[in-house]
């Protein structure tokens, strides 16, 4: 996706302009599109309330930098920057720093946190304020390039900078905002000619409600996958906040799509299973008028209904809480939000025809990924199966199987309906007019389980070998495509899909997964600049679910 | 004064430049000079506790905005703009503003404090921070004109801006940092597409250790010279923090010079003296090596030494102490202060040939006023002479003449080589080889009165009738000028002084009395933009004292 494409979607109707504004996932081809009214239900109080309760413990934990580095451009760096030492980071203290000097310092891998340092002065007593500019990066071209003039379409008061102006000197100083970053760009904008700032005690405090530290994979495993797991857990710590946030740069949103990948990681690592659970309650508990569950909610300053819906994203919810249920047990709390899975089926169901199909409206958003190109139907019908199936044996471990008695014969027809996309000459399940083969109607078709397994593998198998697929634009959808390959028995293909894609981004030197990788263009963004992409993204931290939890070999 | 005259002294001696570099009065013609060190003495910490026991209680009180204004250009102004109500405050919380908008807020007068709002939104659930520009306008030309490119010497930390980025809307936000403003401008620099900002209770909380009100001049005094008194108390008012200011929009610090006019208007109005008696204190404890008095102390984020001397501002502490023990009859204090007192004219005293006159070294500051021209031998030997006599009589208060029992005979050699300065010819003190005539020559010499008043009140009338004769460029040389007049018998000419120069700002419509005024060209800055200008300075404050100590007439 480049530029000009996204910046057509801005141009089109104000609510698709709108969902871009922040870089929440947009509505793909959705110019001309008018959406559902979002009207907000009432809150469920006791439900709001569990989910207040739940609230978790954030641990601060002060680091201090490791080294003071210097960005190098280097071409064959897929985001052109590498960082060189240049000093231990202790020689900082010890050197003074006039208008127009700058540093960057190196935390040694990514934090989501503040910064605080102490601000002294040499030379004179001080005699005006100090007024600095501090550039926050997730990855090196974050504080290596210009932020100005900025080329995306999301807000700017996204970009990881400030400006903050130092009274009475010297001075302790904390500010006061989380960032997200392992650089730390300081530019001294002005002090007075008679003296210079010097920095002492420059500490990262660190903020995670994860309190677990999982052991790192162990020997068999290549020294490739236990870099990828430990990035994933890398991830996954710096987006556990209050909620499971999407990313901690930017948006900093509990969305369902994000929340089922991380509690699949969570569950595998952490196992902070009170903090899904505390995600599952504000999803329940803020809801549009009929119960449609939003595609997200925002938690501050209050907990309060996300405004967006995501046809995908609501059938997930139930996929989140019956993957809550196997891991925990906690039979209390998914009976007390079946109603809450049931109603999703009940919205969505509205939409799928008598042979089975689910009929996009065309005013509704169905996510995918964010992939211009691709067609959704397929995809969307595979999706709808397995969330069905997999709220049937929700039900069924509950023992309400008699509230769903209509199931069974509704996935037969929908099933049905899914094998209607498979086209025997291509061996694949194709999309819309022209017939588009895509990694995701075969992934989610697999993952739905529309055929039998051997037959979604040849599915998968022919994506991966066509050139012509439309391939996955997003992380979150390259982990349906590993889920995928995994249900049909590729663990092979799922582990080169992991070592290849993940593993391309640790190469690229990431120390947590970026929200966007296209390792064909790595300098594209989807919102026009990638100074506004997000370089820790929870949907990106599964590789280390697939590594524990699904037995991908070592 | 002009920047490339102010460039040429930032070229000169580093000292001389950081004396330039905060808005510090400078040694005017000091290029090449090399200052005498300045090595702080150990504080006197009984002094120190004395002065921190006087902290005196600030109040803060709330005011909201009288009106959204417009910015009008405006040619027949002295600072080039005017403003327009553009509408009531209150209609401000009904207005949503999107990226690009902005809005000037009218407080109806001058505040040092704070700025507090509540930051709404209108339309989507917000889904990004909102980032704004605040610029703080003491004058209109402060937010009508952009304040970058900045032309300044002075450090641009000083400028009035701030950009603040604002998390978790809606929310309440208050600056934590203290400004200068009658007009506060918002830009929105940024939220989303999705949605707008709306401010509400915006609020400025204003900041004072003045806590009296004074009755304005009664009727008799014309509605000009009512104004010019009130201005003065504002600006009175404003300064009036924890220690006597010279500016709260920048520098902020505390200078014998200052504080001298600033007790002298308290005196007659606010009565606040256990202030002047905490700045007395302040500079006894926080010394020069020798005890010579800096001409500066800082007092935040601790209390210390100023590291800055003017000869003038030394031997002005005396007169200061005088001031004190005549205004509130606290003879502890001044008993306890005198050894400072007579610290300070024998350390000037060594200055002081066997003929009395002050031999200037070339390598210390005097001050007397920012004249870049001004020859300023005449004027300090009259100053000192004012400062002798002054001491003398402090002394003698005290009960403590044994202790200067030299200074009759040296006032006397004192005043004999200051009527060396008197040229019959030109009926006026002339100093330097130019036989320079001067107001301040004139001026200081008729505070040391080292002739006869009529004889002084003769050199006065000469120095106001000489196109050529060389001017104050500061409000703080224009109080002496008015005061010798008052001591020469020339009140008409005070009263005329001080209705055209004050008068002329309050015309010009200020609400506090500037830093600097030079009728002849409004636009002047010292500091080459006259957006680092400080527009309620202290030492401008004395009308009032005029007024209201020295009986000038209605």
């Amino acid at each position: 996706m480049n530029r000009r494409e996204m910046l057509l979607v801005v141009g089109g109707a104000a609510v698709a302009a709108a969902a871009v504004s922040t870089g929440t996932p947009k509505p793909a081809g959705a110019q001309d599109m008018v959406m559902e009214p979002a009207v907000a239900g009432p809150p469920n109080a006791d439900w709001a309330a569990k989910a207040e309760a739940l609230m978790p413990t954030v641990t601060q934990t002060a680091q201090p930098p490791l080294a003071l580095v210097r960005a190098v451009a280097d071409p064959a760096a897929p985001l052109r920057w590498r960082m060189e030492k240049e000093a231990a980071a202790d020689s900082l203290a010890t050197r003074a720093f006039k208008k127009g000097d700058s540093f960057i310092l190196d935390f040694g891998g990514h934090r989501t946190g503040h910064l605080a340092f102490r601000l002294e002065t040499v030379g004179r007593e001080p005699d005006a304020p100090a007024r600095l500019r501090l550039t926050f990066g997730e990855v090196p071209s974050d504080v290596a390039e210009p932020l100005y003039p900025y080329q995306g379409v999301l807000s700017s008061a996204w970009l990881p900078d400030e400006v903050i102006n130092v009274d009475y000197l010297p001075q302790a100083v904390q500010l006061p905002r989380r960032y997200a970053f392992r650089y730390v760009k300081v530019e001294v904008i002005d002090t007075s000619s008679g003296f210079s700032v010097r920095f002492e005690d420059v500490h990262a405090i660190a903020l995670t409600s994860a309190q677990a530290t999982p052991s790192p994979l162990p020997a068999p495993y290549s020294d490739l996958a236990r870099r990828i797991d430990a990035v994933s857990l890398a991830t996954l710590r710096d987006c556990m906040q209050t909620t499971f946030e999407d990313g901690p740069r930017r948006d900093q949103r509990l969305w369902v799509g994000d929340l089922r990948l991380q509690a699949l990681a969570n569950y595998a690592t952490f196992k902070q299973n009170d903090l899904v659970k505390r995600c599952l309650y504000l999803f329940a508990a803020y809801r549009r008028q009929d119960g449609l569950v939003a595609a997200c909610v925002y938690e501050k300053p209050k907990a309060r209904y996300g405004g967006i819906h995501i046809v995908d994203y609501a059938a997930l919810y139930n996929v989140a809480l019956a993957d809550y249920l196997e891991a925990t047990g906690d039979v209390a709390t998914a009976r007390e939000l079946w109603p809450v899975a049931k109603r999703q089926l009940e919205i969505i169901g509205q939409r799928v025809n008598a042979a089975g199909r689910y009929v996009d409206p065309g005013n509704v958003w169905i996510f995918i990924d964010w992939s211009r190109d691709l067609h959704k139907d397929a995809a969307i019908q595979g999706l709808l199966v397995f969330a069905h199936k997999r709220t049937l044996d929700l039900a069924r471990k509950l023992g309400l199987e008699g509230e769903v008695a209509g199931y069974p014969a509704l996935i037969e027809r929908m099933t049905a309906a899914a094998r209607t996309f498979w086209d025997p000459s291509v061996q694949a399940f194709v999309s819309g007019p022209a017939r588009q083969v895509s990694w995701a109607s075969q992934a989610w078709m697999a993952i739905g389980g529309v055929l039998p397994a051997k037959d979604c593998a040849t599915a998968l198998k022919t994506a991966l070998a066509r050139a012509d697929a439309v391939k996955p634009v997003t992380p979150y959808l390259y982990h349906y495509m590993a889920e995928a390959l995994l249900d049909s028995g590729l663990e092979k293909d799922a582990k080169a899909l992991v070592e290849g894609y993940w593993g391309g981004m640790v190469k690229a030197g990431a120390d947590t997964f970026w929200e966007v990788y296209d390792p064909a263009q790595p300098l594209s963004s989807p919102y026009g600049d990638i100074h506004i992409n997000s370089y820790c993204h929870a949907w990106s931290c599964t590789p280390t679910y697939f590594y524990r939890s699904r037995a991908m070999v070592a």
